[in-house]
């Protein structure tokens, strides 16, 4: 997995909430996980399938963040994490993946994608079993962090 | 989505738990799900693509069930979910999955495995977002409870 792979996911979160809540992450430096696990409080996963690799991303919140995207792109701000925000996250995943995915497709890379499903419950975590190597990248800002996780196996 | 698809899950899952772990689970009835919702303490989430259908799946067991589980098969009880667990989980999802599928596959319904990945938190939520019914499929063991749920959309 290289980084002709990975900057689409990249660039394409930061396009998505930048166009849908006008937030402007900051990305950090994508790094290989190891053992350090990037905790949050709801996550959107998403698998993923080519005739030659399979694999899984997700894309986790920390509660503060998502919220203050909710509150740019509707006026309103829940409490708490809700079926709104699930919903959100659900919408986020299936667009930040169709963007990397389109961004891929024009360098050659195809895969389908299968459909999102979105974990709230505070400060959990996520391990992928895929058997690869697991890119971490995380973004900051002011309301919070964001992290997007992917691994990549061979089929 | 039919009985004739819903139950190779549910047989699968009852195989691979009583052939791991000589625990035998006793289904409960698999119910539309509305606005009931499963909590456990650590899932398993697979996403599956047909050329006519894309969905997800998860596993949600509640820890103490997994930990008898874990017990059975190696003599040994964490006293917490460890990535010993969350790799069991991530194998449990696999079988199940990949059990199903060859059940499915016999009644001409064909479609390709994504990766698992496993999600730990205590008493976290699952929503699955395809745009379709949802099912669950709860099953029950004097350690502890654990649910399927699948969700499917067309393509």
């Amino acid at each position: 997995m290289n980084v002709e792979f990975i900057n689409p996911f990249l660039v394409s979160l930061i396009n998505v909430i930048s166009t849908m809540a006008t937030i402007e992450l900051t990305p950090g430096k994508p790094q290989l996980k190891n053992h350090d696990i990037a905790k949050g409080d709801v996550s959107g996963l998403m698998g993923m399938i080519s005739p030659k690799t399979r694999g899984s991303l997700s894309i986790t919140f920390e509660q503060s963040l998502i919220l203050e995207i909710m509150n740019n792109m509707l006026g309103e701000k829940p409490e708490s994490i809700n079926e709104d925000i699930t919903d959100l996250v659900g919408e986020i995943t299936n667009m930040v993946t169709g963007g990397a995915k389109n961004l891929l497709s024009e360098k050659g890379y195809d895969f389908d994608m299968a459909t999102p499903a979105v974990v709230s419950g505070k400060n959990h975590t996520i391990s992928h079993k895929a058997r690869g190597k697991k890119i971490m990248m995380p973004f900051s800002h002011k309301h919070g962090n964001v992290f997007i996780e992917i691994c990549f196996e061979d089929v």
